[in-house]
């Protein structure tokens, strides 16, 4: 059973450990509305895990230090274990499925763990974490349900309470459920006031579904882009303590996960990870009501992959106008392609890439297809252009 | 002449305007180096130009505030002066160049000024914006070269010191010069043992050439990614203030800056614009010494246009292999593209687009060529693909 005292402790442990991450003011995500975010996703490692990876380490006997530490991840908890276990000065081993990004294996690594490197997928890792452990007497920690990682956790709780005393409600993601435990028991038992509400992604929904249920349930598939928070089950403790401290859990899409991210990148110049943007969205699309309510949105992490990074910010720029590929037939003489650069750059759009196809059904015999993608301002210069490409006699095809 | 005074007396008028930012540890920007990064791209309105324009906006005599003020900037400092006269209830008025992205003009318009949009070029509008002036009585605020600009600019000095009273040198990024004239001012005069370093473009070196010189340099052309620096001239005040109280001027290459932007969001979160990430690529690429020196780089701002971000993002990518388009030329039967794609997907290479081209010079003649775009670990993850291509008999083309 969670003490308020422990988190004091954690706090204290944390003090010159952890960054006291900047709360900042989101003017725009929501106009009108007194958004903030806590930036975790600029903690060291990239992600809150640090804190309950390193206050659960610094809590094991100097028995259990000698035999090192073991955990199983491909994510933000395997690097806070490795860089807790380093500041810690003991022996960490992370196991990871052999087809983990290069970057995370790289950067777990950098943060002084050695890695074991299982073939296989996530159960693989697990099982084989288990057997090691068996055999060498290494603690296993768990990157949610566990009461020390938990009460790490929870002193976001207490720094956001101590940043911004007037906070109304604070709206944390949902994974295992480690990170919402800590803070809501924090903040409901120091200001039971304050409304905390949980994020999951509607293709993961363990701990919804298990509160719903009101037992934990096992959900065989999960799929989301938020893979930090793609937990098949809640935690034993972490399925009570949501029970007991968590006003409602709400669920985001991913596509409006995506548009969080991207309106984090051009409004706030911040980069946060799938799992760490699902607040921002049950905010931006209401999923929580937040008119007049000054709210916290915990930006958990921000380890996303630069290629999927450059897939969110495409598929925005498509959704918002700011980038559009023409299709239009041609008749296949000399000039047409210049004919229709000469169009496009005339009203300022500007050609990043042009495909020519002779062979398409819909094109005349002696004709041609070719793509053209623009950067565009938004939909209407889009319109403008389709529009002037007409006027010139160009058989626009989309 | 600039009183240090002055530049404490527009900390306490920012007070509760701008954010004080945080100070982030950036230990991987260059392994063993102390580097932190003062973030301005966290600031309101998303760069350090709000403190300048509202500073010089409150000292206005209430007889100049009726009449408002008017600027000339497709960029940040619009921003900052629309934001700035608004919260000073004054009314402003931006010039802009016609062509300006749709975006800008948009926050400007949403800070609260009213943009009048002028055909041409920066220099058609800065006449437009002259003309007006003379016609209504309008302030100017100048973007960089006006004492009290510079005072609201140097707060960002007194911050450094105050959050980090450790710091042995600040590496500063110089368009105009407005911002390193200040915190160097307030810098040198508080503690003239911590060296201030200014960083420029290649393409844009004003400041640079100037000092070198010995007088102000008119550039006729100026050409970088980072935009938010691109000034032809620095000031007749800030070139004064350079020449006395910054140690060296470095310059660094498009290429260098964007790699900076990059190594921010993937290890520090951080979406910095070009002109704002130049001193941290001063810091990486080594322009500037920094063994062994605790030093703090600048981060100015973050309003990169996110087409921008988004290429240079792929180019980062293709870089370090991340990203890789195979082009192979295949007989021309079916099931040809489909081993393709089966031996790319076994080395876990992941298909991003394909293109199929039957009319190429290098082809056989009952042949075609396939361009595949894949995502990829890093660069020996492509040869080991290019090799399985091979040892499956398709004939890779480059």
């Amino acid at each position: 059973m969670l003490e308020i005292s422990e988190i004091f402790n954690a706090a204290a442990v944390l003090k010159n450990v952890a960054r006291r991450t900047s709360i900042i003011p989101a003017p725009k995500l929501r106009p009108g509305c007194e958004i903030f975010l806590k930036t975790e996703n600029l903690q060291l490692t990239g992600s809150f895990k640090l804190r309950g990876a390193y206050y659960k380490i610094s809590q094991l006997t100097d028995e259990e230090k000698k035999h090192g530490v073991i955990a199983c991840s491909a994510g933000n908890h395997a690097q806070g274990v490795a860089l807790g276990a380093s500041h810690n000065g003991i022996k960490s081993l992370i196991c990871l499925p052999a087809g983990a990004p290069i970057s995370k294996i790289e950067a777990t690594k950098g943060y002084g763990a050695e890695v074991c490197l299982v073939p296989g997928v996530y159960d693989d890792a697990y099982a084989k974490a288990m057997e090691l452990q068996k055999e060498h007497g290494y603690t296993f920690v768990h990157p949610f349900d566990d009461p020390k990682v938990i009460a790490g956790q929870g002193t976001i709780g207490l720094e956001i309470l101590d940043q911004m005393p007037d906070v109304q409600q604070v709206i944390v993601p949902i994974g295992g459920g480690g990170l919402i435990s800590g803070v809501a028991f924090a903040i409901k038992t120091l200001r039971p006031d304050v409304k905390v509400y949980g994020v999951q992604a509607t293709g993961a929904p363990s701990m919804a579904q298990s509160l719903k249920d009101g037992k934990i349930c096992h959900l065989n598939n999960v799929s989301t882009i938020a893979d930090g928070i793609a937990v098949k089950e809640p935690g034993v403790n972490t399925f009570d303590m949501c029970g007991k401290y968590v006003d409602e859990v709400v669920t985001v899409s991913d596509d409006e996960t995506a548009a969080a991210i991207l309106a984090l990148i051009e409004q706030q110049k911040l980069v946060a990870e799938g799992a760490g943007a699902v607040a921002v969205a049950a905010a931006m699309f209401g999923k929580v009501p937040v008119e007049g309510v000054k709210t916290v949105c915990l930006v958990s992490g921000g380890n996303i992959d630069v290629n999927t990074l450059s897939r969110v910010i495409t598929r925005g720029l498509n959704k918002s106008g700011r980038n559009y590929t023409f299709i239009i037939d041609l008749a296949d003489k000399p000039g047409q392609l210049s004919g229709v650069c000469s169009v496009i750059g005339q009203r300022g759009g500007n050609i990043i890439s042009v495909t020519h196809e002779r062979i398409n059904s819909s094109a005349e015999i002696n004709g041609c297809t070719i793509r053209v993608e623009l950067e565009t301002r938004d939909m209407k210069h889009i319109e403008d252009i389709r529009k002037a490409l007409s006027e010139a006699s160009y058989k626009v095809l989309n």
